[in-house]
């Protein structure tokens, strides 16, 4: 009686291994410590989020289990990143603050890991690329879209507003004086923050403490593609300082920088230089680019512009 | 010379044979008798209707034998369900009741089984899943969208309408009360003969007969999809009284659940409950939001849902 | 040293052969004296904008070279192509005519390369059929897109005007004495142009001349796509004067035309004709279905529906 309790613990204790990896999966950290340390800076921003989104892995991990996937993705905390992200997108993006958001949390975390599975027959098999965080993306834009014709939950306007794009809109032209360097420096840090949707600056740094207890490479490149992707956003596009305060800009550059600084290319020094600075460049042009394609339906553009450009170049190297 | 004849009303008969499996093969039925039964059904629903969807039928397996396309799928009727769903959408959709409407069908439904080949030598032989009725919601998408810029057809207003999204619908609450059971149980069988745009309780029990023929699961799911699909829109999501009642909100979880439960799957008990339920439910939140993504464009969604949702589930149990 | 500086000539040469054939390869011509008196003709057309398409080619090819890609397909000018139609279309899609403009032109050209390369691993390793102008599409849809957003560069309003479709758009009815035949001549001439977003009848001879360098069959086809296309959406789809007469809905066809007839089909006679004259026809309804699905977003179609078309014939010979 008491080795079968033994070894029900044993499971329990792997089981939130798994989740605490998936959390830090999100940044490419395979490691429940630094999953635990982004977690505790997640609380530290907003304590609601961070356990909806705790909530969302464990039911996208669970799901792995039950449908007996590949027990070695559930390990690797490879059911959980889009489980998490997507626990934090849905209320998010939604007025409601009632517990009844647990229930498409529920729903879009399985789908999830079903959506996961099924389109990685096509990346993984064929085309030898991860899917990223694209079913994430696919199920947060599905609950929105599902959003405007249904009665149960509100969307936040001052996030969501579908309109029509015009040619003219009197755009603001920023001088460079409009941008101040503290605000730029705390956009680096909220940068690193929005991947989960926080806006933080002490969130930024636990996050980036977590990513170096898995790897040093990782949590310098999404330093790097903060800085960039702020740089680029601030004196190259000339965006408005509320959004390159919030960092805004950044989050996508960030998990770009990820990918092909330290990821997954193995590449020499000038050629790393290039690929992230191009590549933080593409990945800030597709941003702005789907946030107009989407401008008439109102959807956020989320991770894709990162998912996308992370595709392209992990597949011509090959 | 009589041999000769002969062989001509041979090869005639095969090909009517062929034309009436496509029909079944709508709902999966590859069964002529099934298909005739279902054709009978249609005329008593929509006659004008049904000898378009006929006579698409017709087109598209024709074109399978003069382009030489794999004779054991014509001889299926796999050419013929798209056309036929072609043949009863371009007039559905279009105001004009004139002859000439048999142009646009002529030259889609060609178009159909171009498509249909084409896009399988991905889907079929890469992924293995069927593209379903893909090529005809393509086909029908492209005939809608082209309407809208040349001068010859008038798409119909109460069905084809663009307009921009608004967070703040004024969305009536709808309270269990407006729903009455007698409404309910109308749907359920108007909501499979929503399949092929008709909504006539008597045309449902026909292709209930007519899919018993061919297989007593396929028909049990497809009554089954349409109750749990009916029972979900009305008691989760609340949707119109006209759009319940009207089946609306069934025809793509029949497809789903016929899909799910008994064509592509061999599932062990507990397992066939949770994927249909679970599937009925995910097809129904991508056909709010598909609509939600339509809308600017005003294109319906046709099957969309139920092939999305197919391909998804078929995928993950390989 | 007179032996190296005669080996650094050598290079330059093979750069340059490799970038005609890529202006020719916008239309199958694989080679550098079609692209030289294409070359030509464009600048007669508008000279501002042969040089920025001849610029945007030097690019994609260099890189190219930079990336180490295929040589035997640098050789053949297919990194070209693409980057000769982003030079031209970035300016004439943008009202400004500043230097800067070369600043995007750089960026797109070097991403259609990669984007290129990227896409044919599924493209041409899986599918075995070329991605034809594909990238050069997705590329000039981006900075378009992009445009919208960015404070740098104006678009046109008379190319670029979202809008919202509606049903009841008062159609002028044309009679076919709107049409004249000089009107209808000079459409087949310019129509072969606009591939290069040229309208210019002379322009039009000069590629037709080089086509025939290269191979008479393709020169052939290019001319009876642009009449085919030009007469169906003459009589046909009663499209309105200025648009006839300037071309625009030959362009597509031309290319479509090229590919089922010549180039990537061995076909026997009669088979060739149906080919061109149903592929022509579903071109067209692809164009004007797509212009209606970018209308809320105002995104100009492009090469894409001769793309569509293509793959779609393409795959099914094999």
């Amino acid at each position: 009686q008491f080795l079968s309790k033994w070894k029900f613990l044993r499971y329990i204790l792997i089981y939130f291994d798994s989740v605490f990896r998936g959390i830090g999966q999100v940044m490419f950290a395979n490691n429940p410590l630094s999953g635990l340390i982004i977690f505790f800076g997640l609380y530290c921003g907003n304590s609601q989020l961070s356990f909806y989104g705790f909530f969302g892995t464990c039911i996208s991990t669970l799901t792995g289990y039950l449908f007996e996937f590949d027990s070695n993705l559930i390990r690797n905390g490879l059911f959980g990143y889009n489980g998490c992200l997507i626990g934090m997108a849905i209320p998010f993006f939604t007025l409601s603050n009632s517990y009844y958001l647990i229930c498409p949390i529920i729903i879009f975390s399985i789908f999830s890991t079903i959506f996961y599975v099924s389109i990685n027959r096509f990346f993984v098999r064929y085309m030898d690329i991860s899917s990223f965080t694209f079913s994430f993306q696919m199920c947060t834009w599905i609950y929105i879209l599902s959003c405007f014709k249904s009665h149960h939950f509100q969307l936040n306007h001052d996030l969501i507003s579908p309109h029509l794009l015009k040619i003219s809109d009197e755009k603001v032209k920023m001088t460079f004086e409009n941008y101040s360097l503290q605000m730029n420096f705390q956009g680096f840090l909220s940068g690193i923050s929005q991947v989960y949707f926080i806006e933080n600056v002490y969130t930024g740094m636990f996050i980036l403490i977590g990513l170096c207890l898995c790897s040093r490479i990782l949590a310098f490149f999404a330093l790097f593609g903060s800085i960039i992707g702020q740089l680029f956003a601030t004196y190259v596009f000339q965006m408005s300082v509320e959004s390159i305060r919030s960092g805004l800009w950044a989050f996508n550059c960030v998990l770009t920088c990820q990918v092909l600084g330290g990821m997954f290319f193995v590449l020499s020094e000038y050629q790393i230089w290039f690929y992230t600075f191009y590549g933080s460049l593409m990945t800030l042009l597709i941003q702005l680019s789907l946030s107009s394609y989407f401008s008439s339906i109102g959807l956020p553009v989320l991770t894709f512009p990162f998912t996308f450009i992370s595709w392209i170049f992990c597949s011509i190297n090959q």
